[in-house]
């Protein structure tokens, strides 16, 4: 097993004075296949064999979704931000750090995986959750690549989500 | 094989009034594996051989150069818009219809496979070609799921773009 957070570069004062930026892009690079490898084993065969569809959550998650879905050939699902996708579409606001974030889906049903890169204070998880119920699917489960353990302002009353690396 | 185009849903007007929008979607939640498939067709097995990277155009390219790229066990390169890399970067500013876009990679090297999703009036896929071999990469081949025929409006000194779907 490679350690995949050797290729992860830390990145300090971006995108802003003292935010310390996980680079993924070199993991992407350099142990794509390791990664999703990686990502794959949050779920065992049973719980893989539930899922009907993966949805990413624009645009890093897209990355990570998308392979996961084709690992396991299901659906892809677009959780996307304000205005992308044609209408009709489901939206649900959220609070960000300064203002407010929108994000869309287009209706379906289904047990959704939902995928995103990085677990930070989970309000764009969490939104994406909300919005993926409101659009008709269920949720089975959140995974994200990494776990910022950043005190989360919200409260998650789904199953925990899983992550594949910590900090 | 499955007709790719009867899941892609035309919607006229959007994003703006006489655009008809080619939404994919519902060709990514219904038969995500067959378009993944359609698009790895457009190189044989000599010429995926010889892929280093395949790099995805954010955002919907992202979707589709993430399962091309592990499909054949490639890494993954993203080409993004302005801020969202972190630094060092390499930039490349292009016409847009209205205004100037403005995408950026990381620097590298081999050879690289360029994914997205419309071939429209072709200057994003264009200035992802130039900023790839400024950043250090060689442009291998770049490939589309739908070509929209419109004029170019760039002189394309490169290997023709492949496309799965033609309109």
């Amino acid at each position: 097993m490679i350690d995949l957070k050797s290729y992860i570069r830390n990145v300090p004062d971006f995108p802003k004075p003292g935010i310390l930026f996980r680079d993924i892009a070199p993991l992407l690079r350099e142990a794509f296949d390791e990664t999703i490898e990686a990502l794959s084993a949050q779920l065992d065969a049973h719980e893989w064999s539930q899922v009907d569809a993966v949805a990413g959550v624009e645009s890093r998650g897209f990355i990570l979704a998308a392979a996961l879905a084709l690992k396991h050939r299901k659906g892809f699902v677009l959780v996307r931000k304000k205005g992308k996708l044609p209408p009709p579409v489901v939206e649900l606001a959220y609070a960000l750090e300064y203002g407010t974030g929108v994000l869309e889906m287009q209706a379906g049903s289904g047990r959704l995986l939902l995928v995103d890169d990085v677990l930070a204070t989970g309000g764009t998880l969490m939104a994406a959750a909300s919005l993926a119920e409101l659009a008709g699917y269920s949720l089975f489960q959140a995974v994200v690549l990494l776990d910022l353990k950043l005190k989360p302002p919200f409260h998650w009353d789904r199953p925990p989500v899983r992550a594949v690396l910590e900090y």
